[in-house]
């Protein structure tokens, strides 16, 4: 579902709102460029931001954990969460140092976990696989009973999110506009490096092979 | 301070705890090498998990926003935050599907945030330029009276918290160890791109010549 207003009230981007974005294309395109996110928790303990493997399949993001995790039994609980996932795309240097700024493309996504069933799991754990290696899912070797037994997995739904997004140059005041200070960005990327194979391994398959494309 | 065990019960790394660092070289190494971090509290709307910028001076981390903020709010209230920075350096490729893996160094911050007082703020800001540009503080204009009374600053002290990493290849069972599939790590990294200069900028000082030294 496409939407272009925030879900609920607590996911309207407030500070500089035409940053703000509340459609799915712009939410998945979000997350399907990141591997991890950051998986925020309550609990007895205190406000809790732990770093996660992720990835969509459909409508929902899945995480996974081992059986005997704090964020297992949290999810268990149906506790509230909030999930955020960031890609820095630069620094963006101003005139003046006020209006420095960063380009990001960002989504924060609340709700509560829901266990994926047992039986789901084998093919949740193949879409991720094939999200970053296709074609690997059916050369691996498979999860046996013992280690699906070990993991869990966990998704969200997501319905109520919001995404922020800044990109271009600085915006300087007209009045500094004329100053002799360099401005503009200093880009940043997340760039594949060459594939580091174990020494008793096969041929590289495609998607090892066509990982490095860029980096030096 | 350089700590080897854990400052507190929270921060202790339970999940294949060999991974977990508990001394402050390890934390400043990973909090000087990003921008960002994702800054996790509780209001009465629920758990947040928000981007923000975030520089480290001395032994304090700190971030900034605007003077009307939700954090800000959130902070001047003396509530419990946890902060997560995270750089994913590698996916690892496992010959069984169960022992798949990422490399990582992420650090996880437990505190209060204080407020940086008035006459500190501006010194602050001048840290945070010269963690990126070294030189630029004494470029660019100044944040004037107007500019910095809109701005607040916040600081946590690096007191409480855990950091995770991993490196290296895959650890495959013995017995998949001779299977055909590829295993190793594919390797990404954060890499600065060529500058984007503005149309009507001056020439570019050191910190930006050098800024891209690496990527495509």
């Amino acid at each position: 579902m496409q939407t272009t207003s925030p879900s609920s009230d607590r996911t309207r981007v407030r500070r500089i709102a035409e940053r703000g974005h509340y459609d799915r294309t712009t939410l998945d395109a979000i997350l399907d460029a990141t591997h991890i996110c950051h998986l925020s928790f309550a609990d007895e303990r205190g406000v809790h931001c732990i770093p996660m493997a992720c990835w969509r399949t459909g409508d929902h993001l899945y995480v996974h954990g081992s059986n005997g995790s704090r964020l297992l039994k949290m999810a268990a609980a149906g506790a509230q969460v909030c999930i955020g996932v960031t890609h820095l795309d630069g620094l963006v240097l101003a005139r003046s140092a006020f209006h420095h700024s960063m380009n990001f493309r960002s989504a924060v996504i609340y709700g509560v976990f829901e266990r994926v069933p047992e039986r789901e799991k084998a093919a949740a754990f193949d879409a991720f696989m094939e999200s970053f290696a296709p074609g690997r899912s059916a050369q691996a070797r498979p999860g046996n009973a013992k280690e699906l037994a070990a993991t869990a997995v966990l998704r969200i739904a997501l319905d109520e999110f919001a995404c922020k997004i800044r990109t271009g140059g600085p915006s300087d005041d007209a009045d500094d506009r004329d100053r002799p200070v360099w401005a503009g960005v200093l880009p940043l990327a997340m760039v594949p490096q060459a594939p580091v194979p174990e020494a008793q391994t096969v041929d590289a398959p495609d998607y090892v092979r066509n990982w490095h494309r860029g980096g030096d």
